[in-house]
């Protein structure tokens, strides 16, 4: 059976503690339960998702790079706090021209004022705050929409 | 057969303008035809939805206050040009404390600097941006689990 | 029984939820019972006041408008939300000269930011915040005793 | 006998007062003289002109709206107070895309601060202010010359 | 006859020139004058009213320091140029927790820049402005109520 | 015949590349026509009109020097790239003291940020921008109406 | 033999320090010896002058009220620190409308930010600053002259 | 018993209501217990500690300027509300060019925006904060660690 | 034998060079010897030390996490050139809940404007700098005392 | 007679209007009379005073050039407008080291806030101004009694 | 022997003292041997290179304006001060559209914070500073190897 | 052969893209081919040029340090998006005291405002951008210059 599409779920720095850190922010989902909700949702819809967490700006780079050779269609991206400071990060979404949304599970707006700028917002085809995981279902389900129309 | 809540949608000015208005903002499709997706949407889920657009600020202000009889359990709010100079609106929102997820068409983030500030989105449960239409689904679908989940 | 004088009290968006709208930073009297309050009070002194609450800028624009022709020698108003918005209201006061105070309920300095910045305060003969209502009733008993030294 | 085009001219609020209100800003010619001239003077050219003004910014909001269906080839605003706060109307004329030229009868360059931004004149064809009301005039004259070279 | 409370009214640097500088802004009423119909208006209600002016930010700390052991219910402050300048002021009122009212003879929003913040306004009550003498009446007022309200 | 008054037109630099330099902004007419329009102007209304550019702003300083001798009534100014950056022509102005109006012929409200500040605009009768060549005649028919009442 | 003029010379906190402190800044004269350089220069034009240097505030506040009574004409000050934080003392000079002149030994411009923003100098006729010593005698000199030219 | 050093150390304004006022921020020490222990501290190095606390600023300017003649070898300053507002301590400090360390009892970075800048921490050789008065203690070993070694 | 608790010393990159680099910033130690210094002082105290230094910004991040598995009840942080830039740090800290001293051994303050910025010090017990290594043993002696009284 | 130096006195642009332009900035003296004044003042001091005033930006710059080789030991400069915008010529001064002082007619202090910044002042040995024409006279005294302690 | 293109090379004000000026920063080389290495290395590579030196704003204007005829290829300006202020030069290039290398002899980074604006590098091809004279030969081999390469 | 020199060449983040990202900004030369240029450039003169990318902030701060050891005389440094955000980077280049100078391919001033900022170019002898590639082979050519003429 023939995927109609290839999504990688990007999360970033801290996120791997889901569960754990700071409730009040983030729902006390693990991050292993929600990769599992978001594999079998494009599963259901015969789109391979693949998830990729990492603490390490370099590895989050290095994998946006690999994308460009392996038909990664839409990236699904959570920075955390490399939202914030990470303009190599942005580089490499830019350089790879895969199209992006921005997810955070918490409300930025609501947070500390330098919560409230992101190196990322203005080059993705948009941004979900403050839905918790389930704004990661959201943007999946609207890039496989774009896939599916795009068949 | 009982609702199991009430969601009020409400859009701000020029969103009747939808569909000819900006396209590459904002997509071809009409207000009508959202609106409709939406009750349908609320519908199969046994949620009242209701829908209402105004180019004027004391509408929108009174149909929140409103708002505070009437039962609705949540507000899903394109406060469009009013996202960055309504305080009234905002005041509003506040006043019934109505929980509210916040949306926008068009991904602000990538558009004027002036957009780049709303007077809601510190009070909102969370915001969408970008996704065009579906970001009032999406926003639509979040509220419901939350009144199914509160049930 | 001859008026000494006639006083406008305006009331801006969102304060016909008074009693009802965040009471730790409102009080929990009613508009009706202020309003009562504050025309009872002109009375004992002779002088006419009358109340006007809007939810619309252009209403109370207009109602300013109106000062020029119906005699009013001051104005005590309430701008609440449009305090920190409404320059057309600003340019009505200042079309009609009409003398105003500017009136808070709750301490704008204590709250968020924006409410720092008023359109209306250097214009103002004086600005009282944070007193509740009874800022309008020493607001009209100021004018008043104007009113009285000018016969 | 055909007009050659159609033009509206929109005054915003508090222009009901000229003649009245800060005539060292404004002048002391009412508004209705004022339309006229320019009505006469889009006459002697076979140029239908319609004037409106309100205070009321959904009023004017909705008279852009209905420029998209009533063949208007040109828009001349003098958005007064709302010239610094209305993201609206701005959306409204980007979203008919009707050309405009923007019009002030006093320099707003000699007044406070904060008249020195506009939400308009980006958009603009062109400014005109300090002029009185000879401003509308010359903007007319201008758009009409576009319709005429247009032709 | 037992005082229904004790409130301390302090007078910032150079008030005591009052009814000498800058009448247009102060107007000509002495310190002594003022002082007195504020005693006066405490012992109508059996309220304890104490005077005190000072140029020296220190005898203004340690008045109020002294409030901790005398009882002094309110505090009702004019900081004058202390307003723009004393954190110290600021810190003593904070750490000895008597609520206080701000005060100001002057419309400060209608002067220099710099005198439109305060480092009291947050900490406030409620703040007075532009009314003259007046609003030291009506602050006193204010906090007279208060007592016998909670008597 | 004698005239009514005397104007004088003045171009800053880079203007003599007119009809060369960056249509897109400025159009395709050369300086030398469009004096020539605005001479023909004056002498339809028995106005002198002079006309002056000049790539240095000593030779502007020092023309608008002349201007306290030689019976200038009125100066139509294109400061050009001096709008932005010479105090020491704003002070040539303002110490003559003859009345000005400042005419842009692109709209600098829709170029680079450094172009919306203006060292004139604040000293002008007015300004207009954005109308090309139109804008001279359009000051100039402003004055010589001046002129023309004055008389 | 009567003195045509009363000059108060005022020194703000730490000049007492003169000649041991800083001297890169304030070279290596004492206080005592330039206030004798001073009264002597007055002297020699019959002029009183009388010198006063304070580390306090107050006393400087104090100094400057008695002014109101002693006849000065004019004050010469040196307000060091206080020349950066006390609008007390601005407060002051303002409330006895005695005109005065700023005088700094130091170039404050060429030291830290903060000491570029000076809360005297809009009041003052005039600033020194840089000249060591001198600074003050040419103050002087300069008030001199003003009182025998207004003789 | 022969010193080896001679340390000050200074307690700015409101320092004396320690154990009083806000214990949230400032623990329940009293100011003087936290003095005897930093004599003793003192006592078992040898080391000469005094300790001087005032509300009034020139009191600290003039204690400063008196540890030019007394054989000061270090100071150890909390400033307290002075830390953001006095260039004159600051100017005293530099004037006598004794080393100091700068104390704060609670942690000034996360309380009002106001408290972050210092006008000494530049000049400071450190700054101990949020550690109560276990920080004068800490700054007290500093110095007397080098007094020692400067044996 | 017991320990009483558990501290992690944190050093941010660079501090590898300690001894080589900026000697008139940072001291002439070595991170090795400063380490056994603090694990010795521990020890006295029968407290457990671990120290850990990288270049890493994931390192230190994960080995704060890790912090949540192994028992650390302190953390003594010196973020080196990451204290203004890394949010993902401040993140993790937040995350583990586990308090922490910020330590710098230089005066930050008297270094470059971006340095006087911490994404830390809202979030520390309290801040040390310019201290040199003297700072870790402080950071260390109070939170040993905090160990021990909470025993 | 040997002189005992040179002096060189330069004067920006418009100040060859001095004595008709803007009086109540500038005094009514006219550049000549000063001019001589100067000169005179000089010779009374065996000391060599050549004054220039240039409406060009570049005649400054070059007289400044020519400095390097004729001698000039100080200059005296009254930028006028080039105060606030010339760094060619703060460029020339910096190249050729002969120390200046600045001098301004009025007091910049009190006008438009743009006349608040200098490009010279931080490097002028010192600044004069508000005190007219005596301005220049202060600072020459100043420069010739260096030139005299140096003999 | 025909070229195979032509480049001008701009020096603005203050660079005629190369060789004397502030050595620290810009090299002890005269100006006069930089254009003959410059013109050297285009002869060899068969390009002409011309050289222009001015202190005078308009002349570097005019010059630029002259390359419009000239069949100028590339220019390679170094506008010194006028980097900073000049916006008329600007207008200049961006006029005749002949593409340009902006070259700074001394790193304008490590200076003044007003020398870290250019009004030139956004429109550059590129900026290269801090490498002395060697900057302009880079700039010139780079324009000569893309005239080689469009051959 | 002994060479006279080494120096390491070092690429930031994402340029190991080069060739494939944004040909637009960078061009279309892979990263190996450039190293290759550069070692065989280093070559022709005896220097010794070693090449090094990573996406990963600590390797270049640890390629750094070792440089310490390994007789780098120079770097040659384009820290691509690490520009505007590592001061980790910038702190090793200043530990280690290595010389270097920054190159951009792309012009840095010509895209998003977050990239003028460099935490680099005031600790560099020189930056270049916009030249591409051939900015490394100036850069080199410069430093070897200096190698050779130090010899």
């Amino acid at each position: 059976m023939a995927d109609i599409g290839k999504i990688l779920v990007l999360h970033g720095p801290n996120l791997n503690l889901l569960g754990l850190r700071e409730p009040q922010h983030y729902g006390s989902n693990t991050l292993a339960s929600i990769n599992q909700q978001l594999i079998d949702l494009g599963a259901s819809h015969k789109v391979s998702v693949e998830t990729f967490q990492s603490n390490r700006e370099y590895e989050i780079i290095e994998r946006i790079h690999a994308a460009l050779q392996d038909g990664t269609d839409y990236i699904v991206i959570n920075p955390a706090a490399f939202t914030h400071t990470s303009v190599a990060i942005r580089d490499a979404l830019a350089g790879v021209k895969v199209p992006f949304i921005e997810v955070h599970l918490s409300n930025v707006h609501a947070r500390e004022t330098f919560r409230h700028h992101s190196y990322f917002s203005d080059l993705a085809i948009g941004v979900i705050c403050g839905l918790g995981a389930k704004g990661y279902a959201y943007a999946l389900e609207f890039v496989i929409d774009r896939l599916k129309s795009a068949k």
